[in-house]
Formats: structure tokens, C-alpha cells, sequence
């Protein structure tokens, strides 16, 4: 029979076991600190009802949407974010949820790019939410879970820049700019980072904007946070200074935090504070992002949920760890291979092996009593640290011999001190 | 503008964070036994080439294969099991892979079903497999690792029925049976504990085999192991004295090995020892099976992996675990809620919260100084078993009270006190 090719869809990846590790590792301390804030995991379907997915991106997300028929002519579709499938959930369960209510969910979503470097058909996502009040005590708290996540992920160094969309408004209006045009400007304010200060004056004239130099000199950050609230003292910033003061209140450092009256983040659903994390010496683009909501599940329910979230950009975090060499002490979960010396020795081998389990030490047996040096291999592969020998010699001694694979040194001992030397 | 109905495909779920916590705990549990054995964890893709799934479980599995054309014209599927994905991913991966290879697999599947009780349309499943060997040893490990694995998840009182491909062939041969009638009569077999041993002779006789009652004497069980070994003193039972050896070797409690001649498993591609796990009552049907094969990836190569691997029923385990109140006492991951007495008191109780967190306690805060029930209704809700109220009263005595939510017995203590009780 003609094989066929094992091949995998472009832009969707096998996470092979090294790979699986590092992500777990990751994404455990993640989740462990967004359980330490009390954030609930939730999971939602992957195969939908195609009309709770399409039309909530625009053309482009529906374009980019996997849909299809089923054999019943049923349209369905793959998410293409977690945010509207949240917004249903809530929709469907408000009733059962506590509230406020704060969740966690990761899970992958899918989008049909072309596929290259950094595009992916198939990728995780990794969000955090808290719905159902209006309190700015939720901004500050989920700048709280930020900074102990990146703290928790060994990337410490970052900043939280944000901004209110109420006070971009208000600047804007104050400008003389037409209620129409406020987004587009926004959007345009959005790309001050990519493009340069010069390019987006450029395009907002192009627009008819023929203030847009002025906007951009209301909207320049100052050095620190209290000079930019000062050049914007003719705005309402009681916002701004509010949040500022509940940060401080939970003791973040405001290192890492960095009002930015330009930040504007594209999405028009944006109602309040917004926020963008990178890392300080903005080398890798944003990290983290996400802002107040008024209404979530507006297409879906007439419950009106105001609430926050932010997205943690969980492949670039990887890609990053990776960069810095974060994994390079990476060990294996299992401390100790038990080698089989001959097939005279495997009932004893396997009684030392189970012996180390029933004192919950992770470790493997080797399945054949293959020459040492292949079984070595196995264990430098999988970078188990130490191999466990008991041939005839040993044996006689009632010693088991324990190699340490990096340094490749050598001792004896009993079993018992080989309990106390993994523990 | 019209709201859109928040449903969800029937047979999908929504995993609310109760269920989702019984999950994690329960998955959790699974994964620690299956990483202390040495299992690495793999993950291959959801969208996958149509042809890599397609055609490899025969009509039946085609027709509830969820497939689709993208907007490309490519033909797509999701998975219907984690075995042929991960055939393939060997088949893509093997250079790169230690061997022999432990793996363990843990995600949703599709199967386009009707969907009715305990029939999903998306659900998870839970693999282990070792391949690369032949050694029966592999048998023996998989067979520790299933009994730990229910230990582990507080359903211990497990038998492990298995059988020998090999030994029913040739039991079949002896008893003239001919080859091509074999697979018939072993998925006949399959149905035994179903349907009884009176209809399963009738159907064997239906299908021509005159001899039906002789061949299903012949793979009676005994009373014990021993004795069915010694009714089948005719035939090579090698294979199976040797595993019995084996897990002897690895201390495993005889009363959890149940060897069955008459196991069958309707699967074509096993061919040596077949595994399934039930519960020691039989109240419950299967709850893990699998088996080893001679060549998991023939399909996609000519490399040939030999193999053992089993599928835990985690849906089913999950059922299990909520009929016997298994999550009774289950309590929230957070400790406490620190609660907001009133507006002049937030930075206070910030500060307490800020307090606990650097303590690495698991708390909350609550978001708006409401009034104390809303707050306490809130706690009780997400099952947190402390609130903590600090009040003027409080405030004035530099303590905090803490109300324990099920007794409700309140006590008052200072911050550092306070740290030593919850750890």
C-alpha cells in the first residue's frame, strides 16, 4: 500500500516532548498566579454555531474565520479569539457565575493566514477577565496579576503602559474633533510606536485632521507619570489618578506603570482604560494588552456586563524565553534511569525501580537489557541527570551504582541513601 | 439590533469553573502518575490534512470524521481519536524522538454524533503509549502505571483483565477455526460481558462455527490466574507467564491482574496482550483499554514502531468520581476575601490584601464596598472559606476579623497571626 505523507497543515505545529516541557512550565507558573488572584479557569466548545462566531470581527475576521458545513448542513466555525466566545458564555451562564466574576481561559484559536514566521494558523491564546463591575479597583488588580506574571515567568523588566479612552475623547473633542472621525484617529494614534511620530502627522493631515500636530503634543507622554497628568491638567484625569492610587494601595512599584496619553490600542470596543505591556526596553513589541469594556455580551443578551481583560501574548512569550535561553537549566521530571545489566539482573532491576516509586521518586526503568552505553543515551536524550547501575558487583555488595550524567562521576550506596539522595 | 441566540452545538460543552476544577483536579492527578513514570507529553493539531485522518477506521469512522473544504479548496479534518494523529506525528518525528518512547496525550476529540447521554460531539481523551520495543516489560509498566494512575484519583478498587492476541489465535487455530474467520470470532468474543456467553454461541453458529461451545469453554476464565493457566496447559502461555512475572517484579497486587482468555477487544490492530480496566464490581463497564501493536505507523512509513498503548475514559471516570460524591469536599483554590467595609476604607484593606498576596496566600478582594451579605454571598459562592473585615472597629484595635464561612464563627487576630493561620 502506498504510504501516505505525514504531513501536518502549514502554519499549525507537533509539539514535541522538549517543546511541551517548556510551555507546561510556562504556562503552569501562569496559571498558578492567576489562581493565586482567585481567577476561575473556564473552557468553551471549539466547534460553534458558525452565527456566534462570524460577524464580530469585521470583513476581515470573517474572512480570516474557519466556517464550514457539516454532512447536516450545519454552519459551524473554530473560534477565531476568546473574547466573543467568552462574551457568550456569559451570556448563556450569567446566572450560574459568580459575580464580579473572573476568569481564566486558555485554549487555541485559529485564524487562516498565509502562514510565515511569527503568523500561525493554530496558536494559543491566554486571557484574563473580570466582568460585572464598573470599580477601577479591577484595572488596578489585574496590573497587580500582570506584574506577578511576568514576575512569575522570570521577564520582570516590563511596563505597563496605559491610558483612558474617556481622556483621548475629551482631548479630542477639546481639539475641535468631529465625533466621526475621533476612531479613525485613534486607530491612526495607534500605530505612534511602528511608524513614528512624523508618519502619523502625516496621515492624519491626509485625513483632514489639520490639527494633528497639536493632538499629538496634548497626547506626548511626560517623564513621569506626574508630569504627563500635569501637561493634561485641563482634562479630567481623576481616573488616572485614581487607578494610580489603588496601585500603589496593592504595592506595585510605579516602575511599571506608565501613563501614556497616546496609547490608544485599535479596538473600538474599548470604553475606559487601556493597556499595553512591553517589555522596558522595548525590544519585543507588546507582550500584553487589553482594556474596560462597558458592554460584553451586547450581540448576544440584554444583561449589561461592564468589565476589563487583557490577553497575554503567550507565543511571543515563548518565542522571547527562548531568545533570553531561559531553558538552558531544563531538566527532565525524571530524576533517575534504572539501567538493566543483563536478563539475569531484570527482577531486580525492576524491584530497585518500583522500590524508588513507592518512594515517590520520578524516575523510568529501561525496557531491555541493552549494552549500558545505548541505555545512556536514552538518558542523555531525555536529560534524566542520573543512571542507576546493579549489575553482579553491586549486587554482591547489596550497593546500587549512581552515575551523574553531567559530571560523569560515579559512587555506591545503599538503596535506602539513594531515597535520601533524590528526595 | 436583534440579539443572537448564545447556544452552543449540542454534544459540545461549556465548562463552568466548578466543573472545570473537578476537572483540573482530577487531570491533574492523572498527569502527575503519568510524569512521575517518565510519560512526556506531546500535543499534535487540531486542523489536520483530510488525508492523514481519513480512511482509518473504516466507513463508520469516515462518516463521523467532522471534515471540510477551507476557503483554499483543502480538504480538512478534525481528529477522531489520539492514536492516529499520533501514528502520524511518530511517523513525522521518530529521529527526533528518544527511544523507546513514552508518550502521554491529552485533548479533545470530534465525532459527529447523534448526540444523546454520555455521547459527546467534542470530548477529551487521555493516552499513554510506549513504543520502540517489544519487551513485555513495556505490558508490566503500563499495567503499574494504570493501577497507581487509580490510586492516584481515588478509585483503587480496579481489575486489569488481559489477554494475549497471540494466545487466542491460537487457541482458534487448535480448534480448527481458519483464518479468515479468526477476527470475526474474536469481535463476536468482544461482546461476551455484553450480551452473555448463550448469544454469543448463537451467533457463532449462525456464522458457521460448529465448534462455538468448545471454543468458548476453552477461553473460560478461572477462579484465579493460576488456574486458568493450567487450563490452558495446551497452548503457549509464555507470553503470559512472563508479564505475571513482570509485575510481580514491580510489586503490583495480584488482585489487580485478572488474566481472561476470553478478553477479545474489537480492534484488527492489536496482536499481542490486550488490557481492560474495569472496576472490581463490574458496575461501571470499561474504564481505560488498549492493547500492542505490531506496527503503529504503517500507514504513513516504512519504519516500524512496535507498541503499547492505553486510552483512560476520562468522561466516564469524570461521571464515576460525581456519582460517588467524590468532590464533596472540594474547596476553592483561594483562602480568603478580604472584603471592603466602606469607601474610607479601601486603601486599608488593599493593603491587607497586598499583605496576604506577598505572603503567597491565595486570596481576593472584593471590588466595591457593598453591603457585607452581598459581599459574604459572593465568598459563599466560589466556595472561599474565610472572609476577612476590617472596619473601624478593626482599624482601631490593628486587627482583622475573620469569619470562617461554614461554622461562622468569627475571631479577631493581628496581619502576622493572621499570615501563620493560613499556612
Amino acid at each position: 500500500m502506498p504510504k501516505i505523507d505525514p504531513k501536518i497543515l502549514k502554519g499549525t505545529r507537533d509539539m514535541l516532548p522538549l517543546n511541551m516541557f517548556k510551555r507546561n512550565f510556562v504556562m503552569d507558573k501562569i496559571r498558578s498566579v492567576f489562581e493565586k488572584f482567585g481567577y476561575d479557569q473556564i473552557e468553551t466548545p471549539i466547534l460553534n454555531p458558525a452565527e456566534t462566531i462570524l460577524g464580530k470581527y469585521g470583513e476581515e475576521g470573517d474572512r480570516l474565520t474557519y466556517s464550514f458545513k457539516d454532512k447536516g448542513d450545519k454552519h459551524l466555525a473554530l473560534p477565531y479569539d476568546l473574547t466573543v466566545p467568552f462574551a457568550r458564555f456569559v451570556a448563556t451562564n450569567w446566572r450560574e457565575l459568580p459575580m464580579p466574576f473572573k476568569r481564566y481561559q486558555i485554549q487555541r484559536v485559529w485564524r487562516a493566514e498565509k502562514p510565515q514566521k511569527g503568523r500561525l494558523r493554530e496558536f494559543y491564546q491566554c486571557d484574563i477577565d473580570i466582568i460585572g463591575t464598573k470599580s477601577l479597583l479591577v484595572e488596578a488588580e489585574v496590573a497587580k496579576t500582570i506584574v506577578e506574571v511576568f514576575k512569575a515567568i522570570d521577564l520582570p523588566d516590563i511596563v505597563i503602559k496605559f491610558n483612558s479612552r474617556r481622556l483621548i475623547n475629551s482631548v479630542l473633542s477639546n481639539l475641535n474633533v468631529l465625533e466621526d472621525k475621533k476612531i479613525e484617529i485613534i486607530r491612526t494614534i495607534d500605530k505612534l510606536e511602528k511608524i513614528g511620530p512624523e508618519k502619523v502627522e502625516t496621515i492624519l493631515k491626509d485625513a483632514g485632521i489639520k490639527n494633528a500636530k497639536e493632538i499629538l503634543q496634548a497626547l506626548k507622554p511626560g517623564e513621569k507619570n506626574i508630569k504627563t497628568l500635569e501637561n493634561l491638567s485641563d482634562y479630567d484625569t481623576k481616573e488616572i489618578k485614581e487607578l494610580l492610587e489603588y496601585t500603589k494601595n496593592l504595592g506595585i512599584d510605579e516602575k511599571y506603570l506608565q501613563f501614556d496619553p497616546s496609547l490608544a490600542r485599535g479596538l473600538d470596543y474599548y470604553t475606559g482604560i487601556i493597556f499595553e505591556v512591553v517589555d522596558s526596553k522595548g525590544e519585543y513589541g507588546s507582550l500584553c494588552g487589553g482594556g474596560r469594556y462597558d458592554n460584553l455580551c451586547g450581540l448576544f443578551s440584554d444583561q449589561e456586563f461592564s468589565g476589563m481583560g487583557v490577553a497575554l501574548g503567550f507565543e511571543r512569550i515563548m518565542l522571547i524565553l527562548e531568545q533570553l535561553d531561559a531553558f538552558k537549566n531544563i531538566k527532565s521530571k525524571s530524576k533517575a534511569l534504572v539501567t538493566l545489566f543483563d536478563e539475569s539482573s531484570i527482577a531486580d532491576s525492576l524491584k530497585l525501580y518500583s522500590d524508588l516509586l513507592d518512594k515517590d521518586i520520578n524516575c523510568e526503568v529501561y525496557f531491555e537489557p541493552a549494552k549500558l552505553d545505548k541505555q545512556f543515551k536514552y538518558a542523555n536524550k531525555k536529560k534524566i541527570p542520573y543512571v542507576l547501575i546493579q549489575g553482579p558487583d553491586e549486587k554482591k555488595k547489596g550497593e546500587i551504582t549512581v552515575k551523574n550524567m553531567e559530571s560523569g562521576k560515579q559512587e555506591s550506596m545503599s538503596l535506602d541513601k539513594l531515597g535520601e539522595y533524590f528526595k
